[in-house]
């Protein structure tokens, strides 16, 4: 499918100078929609993966979508707050200064498999920090997925597990 | 299947007298994950859906996963200053103050039939005011539906189209 002809390209956004991709022209389209997340899922089909690991909010989107179609569970990464259980933490580097996301405790059994599915990978700052997450549980890291990899950025030297996108820039 | 196994109890969050509803176990089984959608699906399969509504952040993922099962597009609803291009807003009130939530433009045909979906019904405010974003853009709202709805806060006096839950408190 042409899915870079559903992307939308916003001059300036979310400040001067940078080109946002946004994906909700994707979304919208039902067929995209489904498509995008099975041929992530297609990927990793072999892979016994039992959760995919989501970065709040879009990666919600496609990462739940891909948790169907492996027969894995959906575990959220959130923002610092926002998860009500016992949680742990890591900060990472954003442009101008640090955040941090949260997973429950008792998301992942010690030696699943996992996916980690984001809707865009920049710089790979947000999947490093979901990666730290995951290893703190003991899981097992089959690789991260995405929609949109802005392979500019190079995010490949960052994130140590393999990296799967459907559209590179 | 017995998802209200699979909701925990969180006492005095966010804040003391309050018993959190933790949705999160749910959707890290498998089963429950897929079929928690496909059971809110099942509810609309002839209304010839075209778009799902979720909101930021949770209502993303079993929103999705609904869109998908009906052959529907998803669309977003988000904080604000989230959503790159061209958006509607609208605010609602919260235990205090208000917020507000915001639709791209371009997310809904007119005419088009609509299907609102979150992981949670409380009071009733957010989905009120994704309907009044949906009416805006000229969308036929279907229904809204949720895997938990506290029924104790009387939703349904406030959402002035049908709703379907899978659990009710």
């Amino acid at each position: 499918m042409d899915y870079a002809s559903l992307i939308r390209d916003i001059p300036d956004y979310p400040k001067k100078g940078i080109i946002f991709k946004d994906i909700t022209n994707l979304w919208k389209d039902h067929a995209a929609l489904k498509e995008s997340a099975g041929e992530i899922a297609e990927q990793f089909k072999d892979a016994d993966i039992k959760k995919v690991i989501g970065a709040e909010s879009r990666g919600f989107i496609t990462g739940a979508l891909v948790a169907v179609e492996l027969n894995a569970g959906f575990v959220p990464v959130r923002k610092p707050g926002k998860l009500p259980w016992d949680s742990i933490s890591e900060s990472y580097e954003l442009e101008y200064g640090t955040d941090s996301l949260e997973m429950h405790k008792d998301a992942i059994d010690s030696g699943e498999n996992v996916l980690i599915v984001d809707d865009l990978i920049a710089t790979g700052g947000t999947i490093s920090a979901v990666i730290k997450l995951c290893e703190r549980l003991g899981s097992n890291i089959i690789g991260a997925a995405c929609i949109i990899e802005l392979g500019f950025l190079n995010p490949r030297d960052k994130i140590k597990v393999p990296v799967y996108s459907l559209l590179r820039y």
